[in-house]
């Protein structure tokens, strides 16, 4: 279960974790601190619950650190899922534009720490506050990028370009070569997030290090050229590298 | 090239177009009538283009009839059908959120009638009007539904699950079985739409011909029991038919 650490924090921690938000950039101090008074920093371990599809939506949150699974469940008992965030975005505060509910699950990928805040209170806030309403446009349109980036490449980057792609989101173009990565979460998590079983994940990491020349042990990943990586895989993209819808 | 119908109607018919759209409900009186007198009422033919991604967002659009294809193009060559969109809704208007460019192009997929409107108007109204502005948070959020149940669908469904799903959009559930549709464009778009090659689309309307007992002569489509073929293509999703995120 999850422990409240707020206690345990000053405020003005809270309140820098806030501004730091595109929703809350350029907000009045005192909404923002209305905020601060309200979030509660909670602790939750790899594979907690945080809400399932369908649950009354009382919070929205932002990821302080780790990584959060978004998913929704099919009639036939498979997962899809719709996006895997980490620290700095944030999640669950739609839900106030729908019917008040969830539209997916949330849990914890690894251990996490999540600043949570009342729905309700964002849902007054945007109807009182025009900059509220408006930076919460700005966030909509960031998740909207992300999806639609999303559809692009689940349409038209093969398996392997979709590996490709995934590491190179994962560097920045200041980076010595060769390049070393560490996963950010495991492989069978990562194939889930880009849609393929696991037998095809491990056919096309054969391929992409053919391709490549890039070299895989555990979870330590090596890219000799970075050119070479983003030729092979931004080729069936409508972005270069380094992307520009990365939020 | 479009011309400019507008004049041959009265503003009348464009208010009530205006009113029917999510954007413009419970929208007061003087900034609806400020948009239906900017509005431009423009006839396009198939294979216009309306916007190229990257263009400056001068219009924001509403479909009055036809289909519009949003697309975006890969580094090498090839398109991304991003969504189709038919009458009742709206695109373009996401631009004034981000740098004030298309992020993606639009086409007429066969004769169409569009209202345009002006951008910067639609930025400075949600500026200055907090209902704009929500309104504009709703019509978001429903572009955000359909992106996750396409990106659901993209991850689970299998081919031929994703034709009969797509069948399935364009009935309703009262209607009488056997059910006749006409394919709302061709075959080679709707593969496009589906994120498939024809091959595979070909491939995958025969399977699932042979799992729901469906006809296809042309672009007529029969389908003797809409069970059969709800059960079989939505069992791999999280929605049940008749589906709820059809905005």
């Amino acid at each position: 279960m999850p422990y409240t650490a707020a206690m345990q924090q000053g405020r003005p921690g809270v309140t820098s974790l806030l501004v730091r938000h595109a929703l809350f950039a350029g907000i009045d101090a005192a909404t923002v601190d209305q905020f601060a008074q309200a979030g509660q920093l909670q602790d939750y371990s790899k594979g907690d619950t945080l809400f399932l599809q369908d649950d009354d939506a009382e919070w929205f949150y932002i990821i302080v650190s780790g990584w959060v699974k978004l998913f929704r469940e099919t009639m036939d008992g498979h997962e899809a899922v719709i996006d895997i965030l980490t620290s700095g975005q944030s999640f669950g505060e739609t839900a106030i534009l729908e019917d008040g509910r969830h539209s997916c699950g949330a849990t914890a990928v690894e251990k996490v720490q999540l600043l949570r805040l009342p729905a309700p209170m964002l849902k007054r806030s945007i109807s009182e506050n025009n900059r509220m309403a408006l930076a919460m446009l700005h966030t909509l349109s960031q998740h909207r990028r992300r999806q639609t980036r999303e559809i692009e490449s689940l349409t038209l980057q093969n398996a392997s370009q979709r590996i490709g792609c995934f590491l190179l989101r994962l560097c920045t173009i200041d980076m010595a070569e060769p390049i070393e990565l560490k996963l950010p979460y495991d492989k069978s998590l990562i194939a889930a997030r880009l849609g393929m079983k696991s037998e095809t994940f491990s056919r096309a990491l054969n391929k992409l290090r053919d391709e490549t020349d890039i070299k895989v042990e555990g979870s330590l990943v090596t890219i000799p050229r970075l050119e070479v990586m983003s030729s092979f895989s931004c080729s069936a993209c409508s972005n270069e590298f380094p992307c520009d819808d990365i939020s």
